[in-house]
């Protein structure tokens, strides 16, 4: 049996270093990363994966941690993802952020793995998901990816998930911003966070207005109130979520929102590898810079350029073999 | 003469008319768009392009509007195209954003054009530098283009000119906001806005620490105070801008940037029609699906998936005459 077999069948007996050795390998695009993607490929779609994004300072590893709580007392297992650079529990310190570690975390039902998201621009969904996918293998009842909710490749990681929760406190112009960041699009359910705070209703107005217009298929985005560090709403939010399990599960729901992510994933591969390829090579690269002079030098339009540059990108793709 | 030849012949006489027309065509993608963009080519490059942008809410709309003013008080003439779905000059209204007219609207040698960012997505950055190219054109010493550092799209316009200026306002975290953003990578200079607020102090010296580690090739970002509202920094902002001109101007800086930004652009123009044939050909569309149905089933690795997906792809790309 090789390593990587090695390791996939530990996974799946529910070895937690094992799991934690397999993420870091597909993380740093080690040798045995396919191997091991292959070996998991199999024993995926178990977990229901939860989506936790919005902006920062919302309190998104706070809520995080007393949700994982709260499965623990339903018995659920848990694992984390998480992808937010202040988060307590990808150790961020960014210009003196403290480092608060949740209470979950001494529960050895809950694995938690997080992940840097500087420096991996593009990949990082790809990653998060691939670790999501080793915890889904690990067994874990529900896998919660956790992701602040500023750049495209941050909110790709949220809405790749079988729900997205979308995580906001109550500011003034919040739910304006939290819509030009693009996370009214993505969202299967808002929490106003901290919503003992002045302007709470305010927000949950506005929210409420604009949930009207989101089209999910005949789901209606709820939207809830809590205060995560007292622990209050916590139930409610969960019963929410398990509801929306339930809806997904109805029918083909589930099976076609997976189905369309799984397409998404492919797509965003083949799209990653075509452009390593592409602009890497140094003819096409060439062809690039000597056209970015005649536009420079008033010679040609960007789009004429573009043409010339399509030529000598076509000829090099028939030439490559595989991605 | 054809009618595009028309057009662009009165945009090179300063016709602020025929300008608005043109960005409106190229920003449709209008039949004339390939024409107009061909007639400009040869009058690009004169214009000082300036992108600003920050987190909402920094008072970027305010800002821009003094220092169109306090240029035309240096007699430059200004061109503005502002992306920010809040800012009072695309006329942004989202969920009750209050309209404030700049007072330099009111000066005809200020041209303001506003865009939509909702809705074009990828294509932003390209019409914003559209625009910006007509602008150029048509005269203006400067351009500004104006956008909010949320999201991906709104960063490439920003950076995509000849000196990025990124406006922050004084708040807890918001130094470590704006890294998270990713407006660190591409500030030229800082701008703290609102600086009479509690928290500058520390702010600046954050900003200090951080803009130490920015490598700009010798060039070292300065922070500047500012109180837009009360017209206070302005002056000190536009000379740094000017110097900033200066030193680009020095040997090949200015140049060498210009035609990593046209490098850019022709890249992304290959990307975006590469992707338009490539993922709605229903062919390769069928291949996808078929193989996100296998991945689902668990009987792929979503890397194999992409192996396959590309033969396909590899053999549609091969049929495409242009672009």
């Amino acid at each position: 049996m090789s390593r990587s077999a090695q390791l996939v069948e530990r996974i799946l007996q529910g070895d937690r270093r094992a799991a934690a050795r397999a993420i870091s390998l597909l993380e740093n695009h080690a040798p045995e990363a396919r191997a091991i993607a292959e070996g998991l490929a199999g024993h995926r779609g178990k977990s229901f994966r939860v989506g936790i994004t919005g902006p920062p300072g919302a309190g998104k590893s706070t809520l995080v941690d007393g949700l994982a709580r709260e499965l623990r007392k339903r018995d659920r297992t848990v694992g984390v993802v998480a992808v937010d650079p202040s988060s307590p529990f990808s150790g961020g310190a960014l210009l003196g952020d403290r480092v608060r570690m949740g209470r979950a975390l001494e529960d050895p039902g809950v694995f938690v793995r997080s992940m840097a998201s500087r420096g991996t621009m593009g990949g990082l969904a790809r990653s998060a998901q691939e670790a999501a996918d080793v915890l889904d293998a690990l067994g874990k009842d529900w896998v919660i990816l956790e992701t602040v909710g500023v750049g495209q490749s941050e909110l790709a990681v949220a809405a790749a998930c079988d729900v997205t929760v979308v995580v906001l406190v109550p500011e003034a112009g919040g739910a304006v911003q939290a819509m030009k960041a693009g996370l009214m699009e993505i969202a299967d359910l808002f929490v106003v966070n901290k919503s003992d705070r002045p302007g709470a209703d305010e927000m949950l107005a506005q929210l409420r207005e604009t949930a009207h217009y989101l089209d999910r298929e005949g789901w209606k985005v709820p939207i809830l109130k809590v205060i995560a560090i007292q622990e209050q709403g916590l139930e409610a939010l969960l019963d929410r979520l398990e509801s929306y399990h339930a809806w997904l599960q109805e029918g083909e729901r589930l099976e076609e929102k997976r189905l369309r992510q799984a397409a998404l994933r492919i797509r965003d591969l083949v799209r990653a590898r075509l452009e390593e390829r592409l602009w890497l090579d140094p003819e096409v690269d060439a062809v690039v810079q000597e056209n970015a002079r005649h536009v420079l030098a008033g010679q040609l339009a960007v789009h004429q350029a573009a043409i010339n540059v399509w030529g000598t990108v076509r000829e090099r793709l028939t030439e490559l073999e595989g991605i």
